[in-house]
């Protein structure tokens, strides 16, 4: 609670709004904001570059030069304030906004993702799923109510909803998501793997793409192959 | 069927193992892939790299760039043979090592991980799923068997198992992780949240953090908001 409060006060007194704050260090924080979660979880104040660079695994220098972006200045031999750091983190990264957000698609992949604890951890509310099956229309998951999609459309326009996490299948994405623009949805995260970049230009879409991942992964293992069998 | 046979055709004539390529050239190699796949599968032979840059939202010039690092170098007025560089990405990649895996996890995301296409796409074959809950152990999902967590021994012991993809719950990350290195896994998919980085030698681990995309995409919808705000 104390911890909670010590944030809140934290995010009281910032008022920059990661305007300055270049796109590449933008791309860096969400890995600063879980690392300095677990610190504040552990009860640590302070930390200084050094240890903070042995635990991200990431040069000090490197993190001085990100943190000092948002005036993150750590003292000489005094460290970070653990707590600012983090306030400001979720400051730049807009967590706190309070989103709310719909599930397109209760499938896996859905009921998966809304059993996941990161939305609550990022400030973003779901407050509803929605699907074609009659199977799951009615249910709920996690206690998120599982709607019909032709319910889409009046949801949306009685309750405020800023963003959808689109998990339906491939051949249905771009419909769906052109709906959830014309209903004024802010912000879609696709997991459907069907490319949704430039859909309109009040619409912010995320790609993921889980299956990039995969293929690092297949590159580093043939590479460490290499490098054994060259030993 | 032609369009594999000349897939492998092309494979085979290739010997450069990505040596040469830069690793922020490999961190774009899976999105050539994606796009490079999809023109495949629409049939076309050439392309040039003004319409690939229009296609994935990259400068032509940073298309020349990367594709000229593993010897794809277009030819005036004629562009680049999308067959030839489909085939080089997916070698440089290590698509098609025939690399097997298992799944730790049968729950929501384990089983919408296997039912996803992109294993078979990236030629990882799933053989086997391990859960610990008697009201999975003995099924199947999607056709792979889900096993019991105190078979996984013998059964890495009898098979050549190359990687692991952890979904299990993160607390149980590091003991199952630690688990499969014993076991010989030279690739762990690490989708628990818990990070396993420098976990061991001879083992690969890759990290998925699906909550920075979200954070991502908080950030660009608030900044949206405050652009709007502004006009």
């Amino acid at each position: 609670m104390e911890k909670e409060e010590l944030h809140e006060e934290a995010l009281g007194k910032l008022n920059i709004k990661g305007a300055n704050v270049s796109p590449a260090v933008i791309k860096r924080l969400p890995r600063y904001f879980r690392y300095l979660r677990e610190l504040i979880r552990n009860g640590r104040m302070r930390i200084s570059s050094g240890e903070l660079s042995e635990l991200m695994h990431v040069t000090a220098s490197q993190i001085r030069q990100d943190l000092n972006c948002f005036g993150g200045f750590g003292q000489q031999g005094y460290g970070y304030n653990v707590n600012y750091l983090y306030a400001k983190v979720c400051e730049i990264l807009g967590v706190g906004e309070g989103f709310s957000a719909i599930v397109i698609g209760a499938g896996n992949l859905g009921r998966a993702l809304v059993r996941n604890p990161m939305f609550e951890k990022r400030g973003v509310d779901i407050v509803a799923m929605f699907d074609v099956s009659p199977e799951v229309i009615g249910r709920t998951v996690a206690d998120i109510p599982v709607l019909a999609m032709d319910q889409l459309e009046s949801f949306c326009r009685e309750r405020k909803v800023d963003m959808a996490v689109l998990t339906c299948p491939k051949e249905n994405a771009l419909e769906a998501a052109e709906q959830l623009v014309t209903l004024g949805i802010k912000g879609i995260w696709n997991f459907t793997g069907k490319e949704l970049d430039h859909l309109a230009p009040h619409t912010v879409v995320e790609n993921v793409h889980i299956g990039d991942s995969l293929m690092t992964l297949c590159y580093e293992m043939r590479a460490l192959e290499e490098k054994d069998d060259q030993k």
